[in-house]
């Protein structure tokens, strides 16, 4: 059987170890600046691919990423398995049941979504075929109708990665939107199967079956399907290894309903997405089984896939600027629009419309796939297809901070984001409770500015009151600060420990000190039941007394922090 | 870029949903079995492959798995991947501190383990080289020199999988094996890449180089590396998403560490595998991360990789049986007189250094890759070739049931081992402790034959002398009965409750009947530890009691007790 040789296998390994670095880099620092992850890892793509490393080193990025050959194919099955195993975790964390409670507005959404661009980009492809970058030779209905259809369609997976990314997926607005962003893609593909019929002047006959059997498969999947994997899952977890049993359960069924969908002539994402769902579903799946799933494929797929969308094109050589400005305008406009209209139709609230609408405009790789196609079938030039690709990534891009703005979305307070390495107290020096209430006082004033006397008093007269020795070495004096303008915490570590008065006699040999601003009442609860999470484990004071930096510190806390989601 | 296409992408999700499947549903049944359940795997590949699909429907295998063009790539980069990512999830295994400590005896086994199959072979392919399977055109010293090579490798995933299967792997005879199979197969990649400079003519002088890379490159890796990366993991645990950032930590080396070893023009599998080492070597290497890798790795990636190795032929086209004989005659008896003579000179015992010997004798996917090198660079013919890869499966097949016969390893015993569907009594009709224990002693016997009344009073004794209420609705009556064949556990439910005396004063719900052999001591505290494991979580009485068939139940109870790896 044909393999990849040596060399092949060598540039594989190598680009691929590349592209996951940069892309799990620029996706980290992404997500630092409070962006979602997806915009680094689509950046990583353009950074490695013919735009940049290709400008500056056009051997190195012909070496690595070479256009034909057994590479370029190995990273098309690897990024295809990649976005068929992203969109079975996208469908496994879709929550039918609110899904359903948005069945009203959803279908709205979609409506809206694709009626405003497909008719505006009709119009506009219509009416000037060759400003919008028609092909000599192409039908100018045909060319009309791609163009439409490329203006409606969304971004499933990058949809679904910027919610996620964002802490929305799961939330009234997100499910929404995916709701939407399905009906939306489902339509659009079936209208470019129903061009690319055409212009084979074949097969145009096999449209209604397709869609028939689209319909068929969802339903099949989501009533019948559903029940027999709920069913199934016992047996899998009584008779097989488990959590390899599940796991495997789930990935060969994504596989086959992948298959399927894309034998129907509509794209393998959708197969998995729906087999995502109905696993999902069944309160059987294990929550373990579900974190491997998750955790292995959004660091490890899903940023290889989105990288490898930026490998694609040269956005230099082929690049329009007027072709590509309207192409983007016409885009956002029409779907904003629609997405708006759609959610005020429904009855959504100003603000969240908008957000519905930015959500919507997000193309990513699903634009990019049908321009790819199309520019293979000689629908559509280069110039076209990097304006599409562009319009892709720039909406793409777009979302993710637009949203955030809209929505003014909270970050979580958590624990290891309020602390700071100046805000750490080793080896204190106090011998008693309000000494060293004191200690972490003066440290927290440092920082904040405020009276020092006056903020010691404060959380001194919580602390007599009622002692906050919690147990396990841990104790937490705190208060609430008028006029503070964000919550401060303080960590003292004493070896010798301070009588705190816990339930089980330990002397605290970590005291926190947590002040929150008098209004923000979450907050400190938030960080109180995170610390009572971390100090379940009595050896946690003596590994945080262990650590000799800052670095090992936070290590120790954001480990035994993050355990909450297994 | 060039792609796959939509027919292509389509047999690409079915065949490894396919190959996913059966590899899984064998390996699964293989272990029912008592067997590695590598053995189902590899057998998932002949069943799909050419051997046997292929004979009774040539077009659905050629459909499936064709022998060329962008499907065979795409396989083949897969499965790449699926080996080097086995090799990491191998190498974190390693327990350096036991390698070092058999520091004694792996290069002794390693020794002979290499130099009695390279003398034997060497000398019969010197001797009857057209009997052994010798091309017309061949250098008669050239192809002695590689049929001694292939008979002196081993293949480290097919025995680290072997032994991970069997539970040996970090016993220290499975250290033994594994240090002295990494020291074979360096050694034999560097003979066989040396075979393959002499043949081109060309660059026999880079092998001292590729010597001193590879040496350089390990002892760079388990030194410098491994404080590096040691060093490096606490930073990335503090400023990463966790445990995201420790995975793909751990996935960019391994993919560089393989790339850099296919470079220096050795197997990619030695660079992630000594990646993997010192990743796994690090204390702050978080039990999480090994998990989600492990799992991963082991039920879908190995599955894949081991099923594809059955692929590559077919076994009955190029079959000559006195070759294919001879070479396995060869091949098993060098093999095992070269494990077992290393062995037993480094001090093992008798009956270990035979396992040692067989473990060694497994030759897997290494020995195929070698051969598939060779056969493309025109060294051997089919015929030979289909002799080695039968050698391969049957060398791998035979080592692990081998094995566990000579080790006669003790399977674990585990309650999920124990249960029977006969040996659940639901609503019991107790309503007293001695009447429990009477109607469960009643089950026993039906199940061992044994006298009820002298059952009874042997566990009422221990039962009066100390009630046997663990807390959280359960009670776990048990006695050691002389001349019991093996362990026996009945578990009784009771809606009502029965007063076992617990701690926190609730009525069991959940009785568990343990009998054990008196001579067998360890049993009865492992299904104790067991049980008070299982029911920490004070539900799991209540959830017992909704179950509604043996199957929930022993879903209930295997997902509840493996959470004890976490």
């Amino acid at each position: 059987m044909e393999s990849l040789s040596a060399h092949q296998v060598l540039v594989m390994l190598l680009s691929f170890g590349l592209l996951l670095g940069v892309a799990r880099i620029l996706g980290e620092i992404a997500q630092r600046l409070h962006q979602p992850a997806v915009l680094g890892e689509l950046l990583a793509g353009v950074l490695l691919g013919p735009t940049v490393l290709g400008w500056f080193s056009p051997t190195t990025n012909a070496f690595l990423f070479p256009l034909h050959g057994p590479n370029a194919l190995a990273l098309s099955a690897i990024t295809t398995l990649a976005v068929v195993l992203f969109l079975l975790v996208a469908g496994m964390e879709v929550d039918l049941s609110i899904l359903w409670k948005q069945g009203r507005v959803a279908p709205k959404v979609s409506m809206m979504g694709i009626l405003v661009p497909f008719v505006a980009g009709f119009g506009a492809a219509w009416w000037q075929p060759d400003l919008l970058g028609r092909e000599g030779m192409a039908d100018p209905f045909l060319f009309a109708l791609f163009f439409a259809t490329a203006l409606s369609i969304s971004a499933l997976p990058v949809i679904a990665k910027t919610l996620m990314d964002l802490g929305l997926y799961r939330s009234d607005l997100g499910m929404v939107v995916v709701g939407a962003a399905i009906v939306n893609d489902l339509i659009g593909w079936i209208i470019f199967a129903f061009i690319l019929g055409l212009m084979g002047g074949q097969a145009s006959a096999s449209i209604p079956n397709m869609i028939l059997l689209t319909l068929g498969f969802a339903l099949f999947v989501l009533s019948l399907g559903r029940w027999l994997i709920h069913r199934a899952m016992p047996f899998v977890q009584a008779y097989t290894r488990w959590p390899g049993g599940e796991l495997s359960f789930a990935l060969i069924l994504a596989l086959l309903g992948a298959a399927f969908t894309e034998w129907i002539g509509i794209h393998a994402i959708f197969g998995s997405f729906l087999v995502g769902v109905a696993i999902g579903d069944s309160s059987h799946l294990r929550e373990r089984t579900r974190v491997i799933i998750d955790q292995f494929v959004s660091f490890i797929f899903a940023p290889v896939f989105f990288a490898a969308i930026g490998l694609q094109v040269n956005f230099l050589t082929h690049f329009d600027p007027v072709l590509t400005a309207a192409v983007l305008a016409i885009a956002t406009l029409c779907k904003l629009l629609g997405g708006y209209l759609g959610a005020r139709w429904g009855g959504m609230p100003v603000r969240d419309s908008w957000a519905v609408g930015f959500a919507m405009n997000a193309r990513g790789a699903m634009e990019i796939i049908l321009g790819l196609l199309a520019l293979q079938a000689g629908l559509i030039g280069q110039r076209l297809f990097v304006a599409l690709v562009i319009m892709a990534i720039v909406t793409s891009i777009m979302s993710g901070p637009v949203m955030r703005v809209i929505i003014r979305h909270a970050s979580k307070r958590r624990l290891v984001d309020l602390l700071h390495s100046r805000l750490v107290v080793r080896g204190m020096k106090a011998y008693n409770r309000q000494d060293a209430v004191r200690e972490l006082c003066v440290a927290a004033c440092e920082v904040t500015g405020q009276d020092c006397d006056l903020l010691h008093a404060a959380v001194w007269e919580r602390e007599e009151s009622l002692p906050t020795g919690l147990g396990h070495g841990l104790a937490v004096p705190h208060a609430r600060i008028p006029g503070l303008a964000r919550p401060v915490v303080v960590l003292g570590l004493s070896e010798k420990g301070l009588d705190f008065d816990a339930p089980d006699g330990k002397a605290a040999q970590v005291v926190v000190l947590l002040l929150s601003p008098a209004e923000d009442a979450g907050v400190q609860l938030a960080v109180l039941a995170e610390l009572a999470h971390i100090f379940r484990d009595e050896r946690m004071a003596q590994r945080l007394l262990d650590t000799r930096s800052y670095t090992d510190l936070m290590a120790q806390l954001k480990t035994a922090a993050q355990q909450i989601s297994l």
